[in-house]
């Protein structure tokens, strides 16, 4: 089965179309549990595992961010491989949040990082640059072929700044991200999977509502990674227009707001808390994809 | 002294306007090398010693693609922080090439991995993806101000699809990679050195010239990292257009020429060959630039 499919269920059977975005600062950890380790990276570790154990029977998937483990070093790759294996033991589908992406020979060398057989950092799904267009994009959808993993090609960016470069218009009146969205749909007709998805996805930010509906409407069969939810300012109502018509085709994440729950709940149980927020969040996001319907 | 004056000076105490790529594959290295090692990573490690004392005396810089250390898991991170540092033993400026880019805050952390004072992955140099804008540039941006090193912002990439996003036609009849240089001139301007260049550079691919000698023209105050020679088609000549006047302002890339060049020798002394290369790339490009003057 290919590993979009598997979303698209455990999506279904959790009724939660959220992602947990494990992007953990050593600052973001209680002081109280932090000073139990003798690393940050340690501490980040037993963190990660005591939120993901927490939530593994609210949220279907995980999202880790690799550049807060890459700023560790060493220790934080290995973090990192280890948060990766904590989460699929838990049952979560794994999303590397690493925005990879380069020439053809040196993407193919990215996927066998994080997403081919084998992958020493073994991802279910990879955010991936389009940058590069289709050359360097082709190793990963190559991979996606062969091994039923998948991508989100980021597409328009949830950030500030996101349309300096995204929303340039082009000649025929329609902003850049347009051209990504249809390059990205193309790259995706190859991965269709029983639910109509492709193992191609896109990411649409949360805090741009109004194209992240009229995406939705130009790529049928593009599953949407939604960043922006929470921390970045975008509410339950702004993903509404990211979701098809049957409530699916999109996971928001939110990493912040979950991670520091714990914080604007005044208590040191950061796992407790987290679960919480994550209930909160997935109750939210249902009542706003229903209000819709 | 900032990283880009330093850059230049090495170029011209050395003559040489090259940087060596350290994109090293375990089927690169010689059988009869590799076997003496247990480990693909530590055999990698081996060769690039070799080849990076080898070339010391002639060439100014190594560009280290991240991506197939990345490959490697673990042990590949590590070697990656060994290559780094040899080749800074041995005197050369140290680029990474690891075109990361994110929103804001995740900038910072890839910033901390590679640029920041105190990077695990400490490079002098890093490649950055600019699809972002400004607020993911930013963070990339600061550090360079506050320490010196360097960034080059991918402007035209070399590889055969970049024009599927980088040229798409823009509203004024400009190709979009012209907007891009504009904000990557403008990203630069709070870091300009004595030589009248800045910390913030741009990638151009040597395979596109004339592109490379309209971008010359309008970056002035922006160093160009020029990938593509050799191994990908380009040609000295195809380069010479992404100087200036004074042959300065750019630096020019060979990967796997120089690596593999002890195939085309037919010889197993692969550190000897890559440094006969390394001399030969170098005249061939001197030659070029000064033809040109």
């Amino acid at each position: 089965m290919k590993k979009i499919d598997e979303l698209i269920s455990a999506i279904r059977d959790k009724k939660d179309p959220t992602v947990m975005g494990i992007d953990t600062r050593y600052e973001y950890i209680p002081d109280s549990f932090a000073k139990r380790y003798q690393t940050h990276a340690e501490a980040v570790l037993e963190f990660n595992k005591k939120i993901i154990e927490a939530c593994a029977d609210v949220v279907p998937a995980v999202k880790i961010q690799a550049a807060c483990y890459e700023m560790m070093g060493i220790d934080g790759m290995k973090c990192m491989s280890e948060t990766i294996r904590a989460a699929r033991e838990h049952g979560y589908i794994v999303m590397v949040d690493a925005k990879r992406g380069d020439i053809g020979a040196t993407s193919e060398a990215y996927s066998a990082a994080f997403l081919a057989d084998g992958a020493p950092f073994q991802a279910d799904f990879l955010t991936v640059n389009p940058y590069f267009g289709i050359d360097g994009a082709a190793p990963f959808i190559k991979d996606c072929e062969s091994t039923g993993r998948g991508l989100f090609m980021l597409v328009k960016t949830s950030n500030r700044s996101s349309g300096e470069i995204q929303d340039v218009r082009m000649e025929d009146g329609r902003p850049l991200y347009e051209r990504v969205a249809d390059l990205v749909s193309k790259w995706g007709e190859t991965t269709v999977g029983d639910n109509g998805y492709s193992s191609v996805g896109a990411v649409v930010g949360a805090t741009y509502p109004e194209q992240g509906a009229r995406l939705r409407e130009m790529m049928p069969h593009t599953f949407f990674l939604v960043p922006g939810y929470g921390a970045q300012g975008a509410t339950a109502h702004d993903i509404a227009g990211c979701f098809d018509n049957e409530g699916s085709g999109a996971i928001v994440n939110a990493s912040r707001s979950i991670m520091l729950a714990y914080r604007k709940a005044g208590t040191e149980d950061f796992a407790a808390a987290a679960r919480e927020e994550a209930v909160r969040m997935r109750d939210s996001i249902c009542a706003a994809l229903n209000e819709r319907r």
